[in-house]
């Protein structure tokens, strides 16, 4: 495996393998690796000749009040791990390998980049936009994998392919949880134990959710009202950001379900002590 | 020369080619073809293998007030001369090929897209950086042509290309003049026969501003309102947008020659009647 820093090193690569005739896949991350990167990165592996991961905490993505700074890294460990599943390239860029001085150009799907996790994360998706469509560019894979965790950004990224004519195909894996049911989360790190043991109720509310509607209840509103409910009683959760339901193509929101949809997405973002947590789950209908 | 209207067919097209170590040019253009766009079909012809030469009046560059309806079109005509020229396929996608309903994405080189033109022409700069990324995207070309008429325009694409690590080379070529000096432009069309004439004062005025120059004004803001002086007495000039002195590599404004860079950029933008004219020249120091 060849670890990799510059730009111009990753590009060459990638061009020699696109002429031999390989597949290339890239697995997009800020490390500090889990099982859900781990899953993305052996589905790359099964699908194409060769992978490429990225490691890089990617400065425009985060607010300024954001934990940036203290987002978890673990290079040596990341690397070891890559390379058990196969991976043939890190490349780890640093920040200003990425974002020369005087930087100014940003993407954004404007249409999905306020609702949901953009309504409280200003500038969030256009940061997550712009470092992803760098990347595309820089590596020039024929797929890219990304996480079921991040959905909207999923649904982003997909919607920012297919509106600037980006020439490779988006792949996704689901969400890898531990036994108890919350979803894998390099920010899990930053959970207490009395927090980390709370923060499963993200993943029950989402249940019951299944539930109420698998029992016949239509009114989401009911639904919502009930898990909001739940979830402000937990004195270990500080604030929902939402819970919402919404299709999970378009991102719209669904209120009722009126002619049934397949499937719809329930999706919510909640503080657990100090630390921000997403999850969601596609609802059967 | 084939023509083609889809966005699948000229990708597959230019995709065979690279795949046969053709050189692709691409040229792209709004129509109504003058010397100006000729000129560029021209190098592209000389340095590329296959030259594209696209058409397509981009909606989104367009402002609400502005003259998206009534810009001028003449399509068979526009073929038969960039056949003339040896251009291989002209791509001439409809609105909805290029814009699907719920498109959403769009792409900003925020830090220069609000001088200039962009301080009236608000969106302009973001339309045109989106469909010139999204032609990149369809077209692949190793290599793209503008014209240093719009200056800016061509400072913010290198801008973009180097910011989002696109793999193309960007190549310009000099503003056309009529005899008396107007530089070429499908908006002189809109001119009556007065305001024609009239019309080559923007061009008269930046050669005041040589002038001036070389006969050792340092100071960049009298040579402005020196020209500006005499842009106001022209009654066919409605409007100066604005008259500027600006770096020709960053775009950063001039107000006082110091120690001599070899040249910097003057240009204008002003309305002649109801037409809206830009100009610019490359002041030799």
């Amino acid at each position: 495996m060849k670890i990799i820093k510059r730009v111009v090193d990753v590009r060459k690569e990638t061009k020699t393998l696109r002429k031999d005739g390989r597949t290339v896949g890239l697995v997009p991350t800020m490390g500090y690796f889990h099982d859900g990167h781990l899953s993305l990165m052996r589905k790359a592996k099964e699908e194409c000749g060769k992978v490429v991961v990225s490691i890089f905490v990617n400065p425009t993505q985060f607010g300024p009040g954001e934990d940036l700074k203290k987002y978890p890294r673990n290079f040596r460990r990341d690397c070891k791990l890559a390379e058990r599943e196969g991976a043939d390239y890190i490349f780890s860029p640093s920040a200003e390998e990425m974002y020369k001085p005087g930087y100014g150009t940003f993407v954004e799907v404007e249409t999905l980049s306020k609702i949901m996790c953009g309504r409280t994360r200003l500038g969030h998706f256009r940061g997550v936009c712009t470092v992803v469509l760098k990347l595309f560019n820089i590596v020039n894979p024929h797929r890219a994998y990304f996480g079921e965790k991040d959905y909207q950004q999923l649904v982003i990224i997909k919607k920012m392919v297919e509106d600037l004519n980006l020439n490779l195909e988006i792949k996704s894996c689901p969400i890898i949880r531990e036994k108890d049911g919350l979803a894998l989360s390099s920010r899990n790190k930053y959970l207490s134990g009395e927090e980390r043991k709370n923060a499963v109720i993200l993943y029950k509310c989402l249940e019951t959710a299944q539930e109420m509607i698998s029992s016949g209840e239509r009114n989401l509103e009911k639904v919502k009202s009930c898990v909001l409910e739940r979830l402000s009683k937990n004195r270990f959760v500080k604030k929902v950001d939402y819970f919402d339901f919404r299709n999970t193509a378009t991102l719209e929101e669904v209120k009722k379900i009126k002619k049934a949809p397949d499937e719809i997405l329930a999706a919510t973002a909640a503080w657990v002590g100090n630390t921000r947590l997403v999850d969601n789950k596609i609802i059967k209908i």
